[in-house]
C-alpha cells in the first residue's frame, strides 16, 4: 500500500519483502517461511492512537512490528522484527511447538506415503478395480495419548477415485488402510480399519480385498458428474443504481452510522476492530478465536481425528478467492491481503473477504389502527463475508451489521462430510451411512467467538441476568404472574453456561456510564447459539485439548497474549494451554478480577454434527447465529431513522393472477 | 372465484354472500355477523380427494362446509351450513363462550368509556396540559379470578396526544386512571393505577394530577413527526428479468420441487397444506396455532393484560394489506380473502399474503484443494408473508421454503410498546421505563406452531434423540471421545422440553418406511427456537388458560377438532380447555397413543421480552426462528441439483479500490 500503513493494517506486499530479506540475511541457513505476519499493536498503544484519530489530534507513532515462523531444519522458529527499523527484535525456537499445516509439507507426506512398499503392498491386498486412483490425504494427528508429543505425526487416510474427472469426489471411496508418517517423511506403521460393527476398537491386520459392492455413482457433486441440473431457477439479481451505501478507504469501513477497521491475518482470518455506531465506540476487536472438530468414533485410531482448524490450518490461509456473482451477489468490495511463500516471496491472497449489502425484509412497522396508516422501513445490512476450505470442509463466516445497531454473527458449514469405510449392511452407533460403504462419523464443530468489548470505554463489566417468577403465594404477587430480572455481576473470571428456562441474558455493561432515559448502565446482550458442550470426557485429550469447549460462555480480564482459546500452538498440543488453564492460573487473585476492568467475553457454539444423508455428496449449508444487540445502551431505536419503504424506492414488480409465470411489466414502471 | 372451489379454498365472496342471506332468512331477529368462514373438510375425507387429486383420478365430492359466528341481541350463535346445499346443519347458542374480538364493538366501548361522568370526572382531576386529547385503548380481559366469568368485560386503558397529527404515538402519555366496562357499554369501575415503586399491588384512588415533566418530544415513529430520516441508505432493489420462479394457480402454488396450497382464514391467517417436496407427502397442514402475551407486571389490575392475538383477535381478521415495494421486494404475488361485514356482505381482505423470491447467501460449497475448482450453489427461498396488527404490536410470519427441502418458520415482532404510567424518577423490577413517565412492562410472547406431518403417509412416530458420551473409562471408549445417539420412540401424547446440553433432538418419522441408504426411518427433525416456558405460576389463570406455555414441545393424537392450543374459545377463558386437557383426558388410553398414528406435534417458542429502551418509540424486529429438515428421508442432497453460481448469470458489479462509493459501470457488462 502507498499510503501510510494504519497500525492495524496487515503486513503490505513490501513489508513481507523487506522482513523476509532481514532474516534470510541473518540466518545462513535455508529459511522455510511459514509466515509473516502483523503483530498488532499493545492494546495501551493502540488506544492512544485510536482515540487520537478519533478526536483528530496527532495521533502518536505506533511501531510496526511482525511475527515470522520458520522452519530452519527441523526446529521451529519463532523472529520477532520491528518492521520500522527492520531489526530483529527477538529470535527463539520453539522446542516442542509445531507450526501451522502447510500445503507444501503435506504434500511431501502424501508423496512418501504412495511410495512406501509397505502401503503399496497393502494397496494392493485391497485388490482394488481397474482404473482406481488412490488418493492420501494427510491429517493432522490429534493427540491420543499412544505417541511421542514431540514428533510430528501425520495421519495418512486413503480414499481412491474411480473417475478420470480431476473433481471426482474420492470421499465417495474411504479405503480401510491408514498410515502414520514422521516429520521426516518415513512411513512409521499402515494399518487397516476397523469396518465392521464390531464393538472393537482396535484396527486389524487382516486382509480384505475391496468390496465390489461399494461402487455406485451417486456421491458426485461436481456438475460436470450428473446431469440433474435444475432448470426452474430463473435468475435474481440485486440492482443498486447509485451503488453500494458503504464508503471504504484503506481497511476502514464506514456504513450507515457505523464505522470499523478490517484486519486479516494467517490464522483468525478476518478480524474486525475499532468497531463504532455514531461515534460511540461497541467493541474493540471481534474474531473468531479458535474452532475445534473433535469426531466422536471411538476405535483406535479414528480419537485422532480433532481438528483445529484455526489454530492448526488457518482461517486466513485457507480462505477462498470469491468470486464476483458466485459467492456473492450485487455490488461487491473485495478485500486482499498479502501472505508469503515458503522463500519470503509475498503471495497476495485475492478476494478474501467480501463487503457487499442485503435486504433482510422488515426493520420496523407499525399501523395505527385508528388512522389505518401504516410506517414500514426495510432493513438493510452490511455483510462481511469471508469462507475457507479445510479438506472436506467449507466453513463460511459472515459479520451483519444492522441499521439497529446489532451485530449478527453467522457460521455456515458446508463442504463434504469426512468419511471412512464401513462394511456393506453393517451399522455403528457413532455414524451414518451416507452411500454404500460410506460411513460419515458422527463428530462436532465447536467455535469460539472473541468479544472484546469497549462500550463507551475500556472497562466494562459482565451480567448474567435470569428472568424469574416472583413468589407465590406471595402479597406482592396475588395473581401469580408477576416475574422480575434478577441479575448478578460477575467478579471474577469463569465459564458460564446457557438456560434458556430461564431466559438467562448474558450483558456487556459499563457500569460507569448509564443510560438517561432507563437509568441503567448502558450495555450490549450476547444472543448465544443453544448448542451442546463438548462431548469428549473431560479426561480426555480432545476436552483438555480444547478447553473453551467445556462452557458456552467464559469471561476473562484482557491480556494482549490471550486471542486463541485452546492455546497458541495447538498442533499437536497436549492440553493445559487454553482459557481454562489460564482462569484456574489466576484464580483468586485480583489478576482474575472482572468487574469494571478491562474484560473479554468468549462465546463457545457449534453442532454435534451427527450427519444425515442429506449432508452427501456435499453439505446445504447448516447455519449458526450468534448475536450481539444494544441493551439501554441508546436513548431509542437506533434504526428510527431509516428511510420509509416506499414503492418509488424499491420498484417492485406485481404478478399478476392472470398469468402467474409472467410479469406485468407495466407494473415496473409504475411510481405509488 | 369462478372456478371450482378446492375444498381447501377459503369461502369465495360469492359463497358468503349466499351463506349470509340463508342466515339472515332463517332468523327474524337483526344478525350481526362475527365471520363466515370455511369449516376446512374432516381429515379423511380430505384425504381421499388428494390421494385422487395427485394421482389424476376422479376426485370425490367434498361438501364444502361453513361456520358462522354471529351476535343475536346478546346471545353468541354458532351456525354450520352445507354451503353445496344452502341449508343449516346445526344451530347452536354458545352460553358462556365470546366470539372474536370486533373492532366495531370495541369502538362503542370506548365511546362509552368517554362519555362517563366517572371517567370525564377522574379526567378532569388528571389536570392535563392544554390541547390533551384522551384515548381510550379497550382491552380484552384476561381472566383474573376477580370478576363474574360469563358476562364480558372490557379493560379500558387511557392515553393522550399532545400533538394535532392524528399518528403522534399516544403510547407516549399512558394516563393512571383504567377502566372496566360491561357488554352493555356501561362503564363499571373507574379507578387509579399504581405508578410508583411501591410494591402495592393495588390501585389507588389518591388523586395525582398529570406530571408536566413528563411531556417530551422523543417518542414519535412516524416520519412526519421527527425529522432525522437518515439519507445514507441507498436503494437496493431485486430484479427478475424472467420474471419468479413459482408458478400459482387458484390458491395452489408450485416453486421449484415444492408443491403446496394456502389457506387463509380469520383466526390462524395464513395456513399452508399438503405440503410436497418431489411429489411426495411431507406435511398435510402447518399452522400458527395460538399465541399468548402475558404480561408480568403483578399489581392489579394488570395480571388482566394477557392476550391472545389469535383466538382473541384474529391473525386473519388483523392481517395486513401488504404494500408492494413496501412489506416485500421483488416480484410479488399477492393472495386476497374474504371476510364479511357486520351485515354479512362480503369484505374483501387485499394483500393479506405475499409470495416472493429471496436470495439467501450460499446453499452449498465445495473447493478440491487439489485441482482448485470451487463449486458453489446460490440458495434460493420462497417466502410466503404475512403480518397482523395487533392494536399496538405487530407480527410478520413468513414461512421460507429452501431448495435443500429445509422449511423455516419466522417471527418477527414489532410495532410498539404496551405502556403504563409510572411517576418520574421511579422504577419497577417488572418493566423498563423507556421515556419520561413511560414503563414498558415484561411481559412473554408465546407462539405455538402446529405441525401436522404426513411422512409419505399419516401414520407417522415422533422420536426424542439425544447425542450422549459413551461411558468412560470402558473397554468401548478408550480415549474417551466417544458418543453416540440415544432414541426413544415416543408411545403417548405428553408435553417434552428441550435440552441443548443433549442436542436433544426431535424427530418426526414414518417407521415403515425406511430409507435405502441409510436404512433408517425416513424422517425430519425439528428445529427448535430456544425460548422460556410461561413465567406464570402453575395454578395462575394465565398458565391454565394457556396450557401450551408449559412445554416446548407437544405431541397429540390428531383430532379434526384440536387446531387451536388454547383451547377453541379464548376470550375470558377459565382454563381446562387447551393442550395439556385434552391429553389429560385421554391419559393411558389407546386414545393417547401417539407411536405409528396420526400424529400431529406443537412448538411453543416466543420470547420473554424484558423492553430496552432500543425497543422504543417503535421496535425493531425480533426474530425467532423455527426449522423443519429431512433427516434420512431424501437419498442425497435435495439441493445438489441446484444450477452452480455463475456471473454470467448473476451479474454482480465490483466495487473498485479506487472510487470506493462510485460502482465500476463496465463490470456490470463484463460476462464471466
Amino acid at each position: 500500500m502507498s499510503h501510510k500503513a494504519h497500525p492495524l493494517d496487515p503486513l503490505s506486499a513490501q513489508e513481507i519483502d523487506t522482513i523476509a530479506t532481514l532474516v534470510k540475511s541473518c540466518i545462513k541457513e535455508k529459511v522455510l517461511f511459514r509466515v509473516i505476519t502483523l503483530v498488532e499493536p499493545a492494546k495501551k498503544e493502540l488506544i492512544s492512537f485510536l482515540d487520537a484519530e478519533h478526536s483528530g489530534s496527532a495521533a502518536p507513532h505506533v511501531t510496526r512490528k511482525a511475527m515470522v515462523h520458520a522452519y530452519i531444519g527441523k526446529a521451529f522458529h519463532e523472529i520477532f522484527v520491528n518492521v520500522d527499523k527492520t531489526e530483529i527484535i527477538s529470535h527463539e525456537i520453539l522446542r516442542g511447538k509445531h507450526s501451522h499445516v502447510d500445503a507444501a509439507y503435506m504434500a511431501q507426506v502424501e508423496d512418501a506415503c504412495l511410495q512406501d512398499d509397505k502401503v503399496q503392498a497393502e494397496i494392493k491386498a485391497l485388490e482394488l478395480p481397474e482404473g482406481a486412483l488412490v488418493i492420501v490425504e494427510p491429517w493432522t494427528y490429534a493427540t491420543d495419548g499412544m505417541n511421542d508429543m514431540n514428533s510430528r505425526i501425520t495421519m495418512c487416510w486413503f480414499y481412491m477415485r474411480l473417475c478420470d474427472h480431476k473433481d471426482a469426489s474420492y470421499y465417495a471411496y474411504p479405503l480401510d488402510i491408514v498410515a502414520e508418517v514422521s516429520d521426516i517423511f518415513k512411513v512409521l506403521k499402515v494399518y487397516r480399519l476397523a469396518t465392521g460393527a464390531s464393538p472393537t476398537t482396535s484396527a486389524t491386520d487382516e486382509a480384505r480385498p475391496f468390496d465390489q459392492r461399494k461402487i455406485h455413482a451417486s456421491s458426485e457433486y461436481h456438475p460436470d458428474l450428473f446431469n440433474e441440473q435444475r432448470t426452474t431457477t430463473k435468475p435474481l439479481l440485486i440492482d443498486q443504481p447509485q451503488g453500494p451505501s458503504f464508503e471504504i478507504s484503506g481497511n476502514s469501513i464506514a456504513w450507515e452510522k457505523w464505522t470499523m477497521r478490517l484486519g486479516f491475518n494467517y490464522r483468525e482470518g478476518m478480524t474486525l476492530h475499532d468497531i463504532r455506531y455514531d461515534n460511540q465506540s461497541l467493541f474493540y476487536r471481534l474474531s473468531l478465536s479458535e474452532m475445534f472438530v473433535p469426531y466422536g468414533d471411538p476405535r483406535a485410531p479414528y480419537p485422532r481425528k480433532g481438528a483445529f482448524d484455526l489454530g492448526n490450518d488457518g482461517a486466513g490461509v485457507n480462505a477462498n478467492n470469491l468470486k464476483l456473482g458466485c459467492d456473492c451477489l450485487g455490488h461487491i468490495k473485495y478485500f486482499n491481503f498479502w501472505h508469503t511463500t515458503s522463500n519470503g516471496e509475498p503471495l497476495q491472497m485475492p478476494n478474501v473477504v467480501c463487503c457487499h449489502e442485503q435486504d433482510d425484509g422488515i426493520l420496523w412497522k407499525h399501523t395505527n389502527f385508528r388512522t389505518g396508516n401504516a410506517v414500514v422501513t426495510r432493513s438493510r445490512l452490511l455483510v462481511l463475508q469471508t469462507i475457507i476450505t479445510v479438506s472436506n470442509y467449507e466453513y463460511v463466516f459472515i459479520f451483519y451489521f444492522g441499521q439497529d445497531a446489532s451485530i449478527h454473527y453467522e457460521v455456515r458449514a458446508t463442504g463434504i462430510l469426512s468419511t471412512a469405510p464401513i462394511d456393506i449392511g453393517k451399522q455403528v452407533p457413532y455414524g451414518t451411512v451416507v452411500a454404500p460403504g460410506v460411513l460419515a462419523p458422527y463428530h462436532q464443530h465447536l467455535f469460539c467467538l472473541r468479544i472484546d468489548p469497549a462500550l463507551d470505554g475500556h472497562n466494562n463489566s459482565f451480567v448474567v441476568e435470569d428472568s424469574v417468577a416472583m413468589p407465590y403465594p406471595d402479597a406482592s404477587n396475588p395473581f401469580g404472574v408477576g416475574y422480575t430480572t434478577q441479575s448478578s455481576i460477575v467478579e471474577q473470571e469463569q465459564g458460564l453456561d446457557l438456560d434458556h428456562t430461564k431466559n438467562r441474558t448474558f450483558k456487556l455493561i459499563n457500569e460507569k456510564k448509564r443510560n438517561s432515559i432507563t437509568g441503567t448502565p448502558i450495555g450490549f446482550k450476547l444472543l448465544p447459539y443453544y448448542s451442546q458442550p463438548i462431548l469428549a470426557h473431560p479426561s480426555s485429550f480432545h476436552a483438555r485439548r480444547s478447553e473453551f469447549g467445556a462452557h458456552a460462555v467464559w469471561v476473562t480480564r484482557y491480556r494482549d497474549s490471550e486471542l486463541y482459546a485452546a492455546g497458541t500452538h495447538t498442533l499437536q498440543s497436549l492440553g493445559g494451554e487454553g482459557i481454562a488453564s489460564w482462569i484456574t492460573s489466576r484464580k483468586g487473585s485480583e489478576e482474575a478480577n472482572v468487574r469494571d476492568e478491562d474484560i473479554v467475553v468468549w462465546h463457545t457454539f457449534g453442532s454435534t454434527h451427527n450427519p444425515r444423508v442429506e449432508d452427501w455428496p456435499v453439505m446445504p449449508c447448516e447455519k449458526m447465529v450468534v448475536g450481539l444487540k444494544p441493551v439501554n445502551f441508546f436513548e431509542k431505536n437506533p434504526g428510527l431513522d431509516v428511510r420509509v419503504s416506499t414503492q418509488r424506492e424499491n420498484q417492485s414488480v406485481l404478478v399478476g393472477e392472470k398469468d402467474p409465470g409472467k410479469v406485468q411489466k407495466e407494473n415496473k414502471k409504475s411510481k405509488l
